[in-house]
């Protein structure tokens, strides 16, 4: 049996019909997968009703409620319990599915994540850890999520599970691991990455080549960058607002005139590839590791492409059974304590 | 008298050449402006001789020595007391002069500015805030400098002399306030966030928007983006990898055919506009504020542009009493605590 995965219906921006095209088209590109649908029934068989798809590989789960992402997310993760996402978020929790994808509320995928699927043996705190784009390909941030103030040994831990992501994943050998700072010295730095640096220096079963100062994260001098929660957030948004308002610069630049939207038209399809490397929908979502089971977040206004790429991403996590491998890399150097 | 200005000649990427040219256009565009170049006399006095310019006005101070980025900068500031960039401090310390440009090492700048030059009356601690360009014009980002772990009282008074800082140089009538945060919420953030908000929601002399996230800086939704050293460091430094990778993959999309290559030239000055946007030659360097005199760091590979920018906003910072501002704000609700 291949990997069962979830996808939540609700709560992104474009609704149901996104995430019922992206499922169809992950049928038909993994013959393996099984997946369940979580959301309205009704809704969904009618979406489902103008596809040709392997209807045993597809299971609808009705469900009454909607999280938004107006509601409160822990309170609201505890109180919908009939909700599209906990109830997805149930069938990991119960093994009845190996993975879930939401895009919905940031904040009630990561507390649903935590509080319902729970972390795997010997996780203090589970990561979030977006792949970037940079002019080398990608790197994975982690931790964006909701571990801000986190303590050193948790960042240990961060840099170790990330290593075995990118290695499982997206196929790189021995992943150079960089914590960000402000300054490349091993002095340099705030309380937090001071007394960081030296358990990451002293941690053999990861590649560490030191700091990164924020202006190399975007030329790929490291393939796993750590970080602290608050920090990755920061970078995160900042990578995404920033090349979305140079883009549109460049943009408006080349249509000033007419001469410009002549010269812009023969350089288009060039710049469209640029434009579409900082586009996420082809690195899947961010993942939340270190829980029982991989939970998903794609972005808000994700289309059927995102989940595409999203079910792919499961898929291999499951049949490489990265889980299993971030457990056993934890447990190898003694650092499981709970 | 106007405004007396020292030129730290050594430390830079373009070394006394640039600085010698900018200071030179800095004179004629400036006809009140004294000022005081350090370094080595000899050298300073050749490059000088390729130029007419108001003699008077230029003073030429010899030193021997020289501080490198490869020096640590605390030591280096402590024990090479004939080098430029102390001699220029002791100028301002000494009240020889109102202002100090150096694109030298910015530890060197950071400390010697505090050790040397010292903190005005009230002042806390003192914050590197440099412009950075958006969408709407350009914002304020405190601190970027050394401050990092600060106290939330520390992250109020910068957020004060940001709000003066803008409003003054930067002609911002009520300039808007936003903390860096990782949601908009008021109970989002970390530890230091959730204390500093409060504090700044009760500060009567500023006009607090409550919280940014990193993905609307540039846009310009907020005139001060007040933020912890460690945090607006990484934004700065982001800023400016972020917004050099994609230029360059713009460029290399555009010359990647012939065809390409025409359609590039048709809009080579709109786009190169727009490149210039994100240089920072037209808007001085990064001030570190809350001194008994202006210090302001310049890029390190500085040239005469930049050079003159920054004299040019010296020349302002002085006419406008800045320094007098700031210490009668930070007077004015109680704040002074030294």
């Amino acid at each position: 049996m291949g990997a069962r995965i979830v996808i939540d219906t609700l709560g992104g921006d474009n609704g149901p019909k996104a995430c019922v095209a992206g499922a169809v088209e992950g049928l038909k590109e993994n013959p393996d997968v099984k997946l369940y649908l979580t959301g309205r029934k009704k809704q969904i068989n009618k979406l489902l009703s103008e596809y040709e798809y392997d209807k045993k590989r597809l299971e609808v789960v009705d469900c009454s409620e909607e999280i938004t992402c107006h509601d409160a997310p822990v309170e609201a993760v505890k109180k919908k319990t009939d909700s599209s996402l906990v109830v997805g978020l149930n069938l990991v929790k119960e093994g009845k599915a190996d993975a879930f994808i939401s895009a919905g509320s940031s904040g009630a995928v990561l507390a649903g994540g935590q509080f319902i699927v729970g972390r795997a043996k010997g996780v203090k705190r589970a990561p979030l850890a977006p792949l970037i784009p940079t002019s080398e390909g990608n790197s994975l941030l982690i931790d964006c999520g909701a571990n801000v103030d986190a303590k050193p040994e948790v960042l240990v831990q961060f840099a170790k599970i990330g290593s075995i992501y990118m290695e499982n994943i997206c196929g790189v050998k021995n992943p150079r691991v960089a914590i960000v700072n402000i300054g490349t010295e091993e002095e340099k730095g705030n309380a937090l990455v001071k007394a960081t640096y030296p358990l990451l220096k002293a941690c053999d079963s990861i590649n560490f080549i030191g700091s990164i100062e924020s202006r190399e994260i975007p030329f790929g001098k490291a393939d796993v960058v750590l970080t602290e929660a608050f920090v990755g957030n920061v970078i995160l948004k900042l990578y995404e607002g920033l090349s979305k308002m140079i883009l549109k610069e460049v943009k408006g630049a080349m249509t000033a005139s007419v001469k410009n939207k002549i010269g812009a038209l023969m350089i288009k399809k060039s710049l469209k590839k640029t434009v579409n490397s900082f586009n996420t929908g082809e690195v899947g979502g961010a993942p939340l590791l270190g829980l029982k089971g991989l939970v998903v977040k794609v972005h808000g206004n994700s289309k059927k492409d995102e989940i595409r790429s999203a079910i792919r991403q499961c898929k291999n996590f499951t049949e490489l059974k990265v889980s299993e491998k971030i457990i056993a890399g934890l447990a190898e150097e003694g650092t499981v304590t709970e």
